[in-house]
């Protein structure tokens, strides 16, 4: 599982649209993450065209990449599939961190930029998507071919870790 | 990345310790996964004691599994770490679903247990633990050599994917 220790955020792509097998693996790899009580409650809006991509870019003052970026997943939760919202974040936070990886598997670059719990974030999405209200907005991950290069240095801390105890 | 796919909730497990350098690695995988803001603020407990692993099995009515488990990953979060806690269960999902896969990578199996938002598991989690207050628990994550063969079956929905709006 080298892509876990891999994976860095990206933001500049190269002008290049991902191909539709890799799309369908990187959703894929979003519907494999748990779910609390097994409720599946994500759904996802796959946006490929340039005018929404821009539109999103707006979203949040961290959305910017989407604007020059080929591809946006923006993972959304079905309320009505769901008995409480209790762990939605946690589920959906899982299934966004799946597609990440996957796209580092894929040789393509990705950044997760929050969207829920931001009210006003979540009301601009909604719109721009046309999510009916039962549905909600939780991120935005842009996607593409890197134009950079980033290395992951050494992230294991051991001061952070602890025995029976804290 | 096969084991993102492969990847099924295992909750009974051989009577074999987890070894260290395996215990490093699910650990490392965790503090690989992104945070917002970078803030990184997950700790973590890591339970090799039986008496504990006991204990931890009784803070919720979900979390049998961890009395017979070797290991147990409990994720807390330094709150004293962050500024606000708003991205808090989404950076820690993100940790666990990297356990969980590095796990599967590692010929291991695990599950996720939920701990937070319920108060009541918290308190509990945190008394056996000896949390002080600004740290507070995530989940418990079992681990173990896998006693349980589950095939992953087929999770792709193709009505759960949207295409340039809802």
């Amino acid at each position: 599982m080298n892509s876990i220790f891999k994976r860095r955020s990206i933001r500049k792509y190269e002008e290049k649209s991902v191909e539709n097998e890799k799309i369908h693996l990187l959703l894929k790899a979003a519907m494999s993450a748990p779910t609390a009580r097994n409720q599946r409650e994500w759904e996802f809006v796959v946006v490929t065209d340039p005018e929404i991509l821009r539109e999103l870019s707006q979203a949040s003052p961290y959305a910017k990449p989407t604007a020059a970026a080929p591809l946006a997943i923006v993972p959304l939760a079905n309320t009505e599939r769901m008995n409480g919202t209790a762990y939605l974040e946690q589920d959906l936070g899982a299934a966004v961190e799946n597609i990440l990886i996957e796209a580092e598997e894929l040789g393509l670059g990705a950044v997760w930029m929050g969207i829920m719990p931001r009210e006003e974030r979540m009301a601009r999405v909604s719109e721009m998507l046309k999510l009916p209200e039962h549905v909600v907005p939780f991120a935005i991950v842009a996607v593409g071919y890197p134009a950079e290069v980033r290395e992951a240095g050494e992230r294991y801390e051991e001061e952070r870790v602890h025995y029976n105890g804290y």
